[in-house]
């Protein structure tokens, strides 16, 4: 189902895709070797170019024929790149854990500043845009993530995270980058208030949904799916939907478990079977799954606003791809 | 002589700078509490404003009156910023010498995000301004800066540093930011092409004019001056122009004495008189002096251009201030 769902996806959007890479590429060249080569192992490690496309597939939706969505588009893969980038540094400076980001393979000046180039080169192809909503647009999520982030930083091991704090904290950290690049789609194609909230809500619940599906993949999919080890999280001291909630249903024994493994900075694959079964047995799966799912449908339904045609097909096997996928 | 230069302009700008303080807490709140201890530790030490001083004065003198340039004139403070304090990181993290930034308090994570938290700060009143070409010019700043740094990383310790290497170096360290502040200024007041033109060129040569300056006080201040010691660009490995130009211009021996003073690690006050002495011999200080005094008229040179007025006689002050500095 799942394979089939992403085939579909794949089939629509591989000429589109082929065209991103190329205009990626193009964005970083001529460049300081040491900045292309940083931003290239990110960049082209097999991303799955959600943002771009979905820029791309707003703007068409709403009848957009001027020709620059593709170029437009790598905006959002900038921007998310320079976050990840930097993420890196803070992730890799951890000394709580003591463990280095595994695909930090350079030194943390040159990765902050490699993020700066790509943070630069995203907004150089706003202002080409000459959009002032989109420049809008695009000042929110550097801001949003940035607070996101130092949020996330300051919460990391905080084992009173409740839900709405981490509801907020994906919310800066994913859900404003993907709304974003849905809402600058439809500002390109210049389409009426009613479609570009349509666009931008729609972008809202998938990136939720999203982020909510990877919190859960770290608990459930194999090493061999994520291309990582799994437990990434719980290693981290990265609470997520699946523990919050599980920590607020589980009898005070268990929970007092939960807390101390999540504490502990040593891996231990038997500990986190056990979690998992924790985190099965007090409901935290299936209540992220339900809320994931929730998201979904919400992002289905407000496409109703919008016209009916080839970009919006997309958007809907999107949308369900959100929760089916398995990396 | 150079203080009462400086009397003048302050006697001037007074009103506008206590405005712009104003303008720069409250840009910085709400907000979380640890990203307002590191940004204010950095923002409010005593710095001159001088680049949203340039933009306030720029939209005035070409007759804006609209009201809004304090609050744009705090992009420039608050990009700069940004930039010093992902400097910070990365000098910080300069092995070869093994020291830590004096003025970082806070560990590189904490920085790193804090400095995101600063640009994405400017960005947001950058789009408040609606003007694409105020946009333009941002986007090409943050391009331009982060390039110089990455460059000014990799040429550290480069003895072989070419005078023309580091001209392009200092426009993208400085000159380019100082440039943007003022053409941002003639934009806002919505100048002709010859203005704003005018306006960037006298904001590009004040920027070289005051790199240089910087360059030379950092050899010819005291202590007591500068608020630190002199002497770091010879601990840092930085090449500037005095020594680029002594380096040119000594024999053989003496040559190979200036390279390894600037190789040693360990800063040696007899060793740094005796460099100051060879900078003297050799002219480097004497060059410096006269390039900047070049700069500094041929941005006074570029006022012609522009009206009369109360913010053009501060401009010609802020161009002389730019050499006659002792800070």
């Amino acid at each position: 189902m799942s394979q089939g769902l992403k085939e579909q996806i794949i089939e629509r959007v591989k000429g589109d895709l082929q065209q991103v890479e190329a205009a990626l590429k193009n964005g970083l060249k001529p460049n300081v070797e040491l900045v292309t080569a940083i931003a290239s192992h990110l960049l082209f490690a097999g991303g799955k170019r959600l943002r771009p496309l979905l820029m791309i597939h707003s703007a068409r939706v709403c009848g957009y024929s001027g020709g620059f969505e593709i170029e437009f588009s790598t905006i959002f893969e900038y921007l998310h790149a320079a976050t990840l980038l930097h993420d890196d540094v803070v992730d890799a400076a951890d000394v709580r854990r003591g463990e280095k980001a595994a695909h930090t393979k350079w030194p943390a000046p040159q990765v902050v500043l490699t993020g700066d180039f790509l943070l630069a080169q995203a907004l150089t192809i706003a202002a080409k845009t000459r959009e002032p909503d989109i420049i809008d647009v695009i000042a929110g999520i550097t801001k949003e993530m940035s607070q996101g982030e130092i949020d996330q930083m300051e919460k990391r091991g905080d084992l009173g995270l409740t839900q709405d704090a981490y509801l907020k904290l994906i919310e800066r950290k994913t859900a404003v980058l993907i709304q974003g690049a849905c809402k600058s789609g439809a500002i390109l194609a210049r389409a009426g208030r009613e479609e570009r909230e349509a666009l931008s809500r729609y972008g809202f619940h998938l990136g939720m949904a999203f982020q909510m599906a990877d919190d859960l993949l770290d608990y459930l999919a194999t090493a061999e799916q994520l291309g990582k080890n799994p437990g990434a999280d719980m290693r981290e001291g990265k609470l997520t939907l699946p523990l919050i909630h599980s920590l607020a249903n589980a009898p005070e024994k268990d929970k007092a478990w939960m807390e101390s493994a999540v504490r502990e900075a040593e891996f231990d694959p038997d500990r986190f079977e056990k979690l998992k079964q924790m985190l099965v047995k007090y409901k935290g799966i299936e209540y992220t799954q339900s809320r994931a799912k929730e998201h979904v449908q919400k992002a289905k339904a407000c496409l109703d606003r919008v016209p009916e045609n080839e970009s919006r097909r997309l958007l809907f096997l999107i949308a369900d791809y959100a929760l089916e996928r398995k990396v």
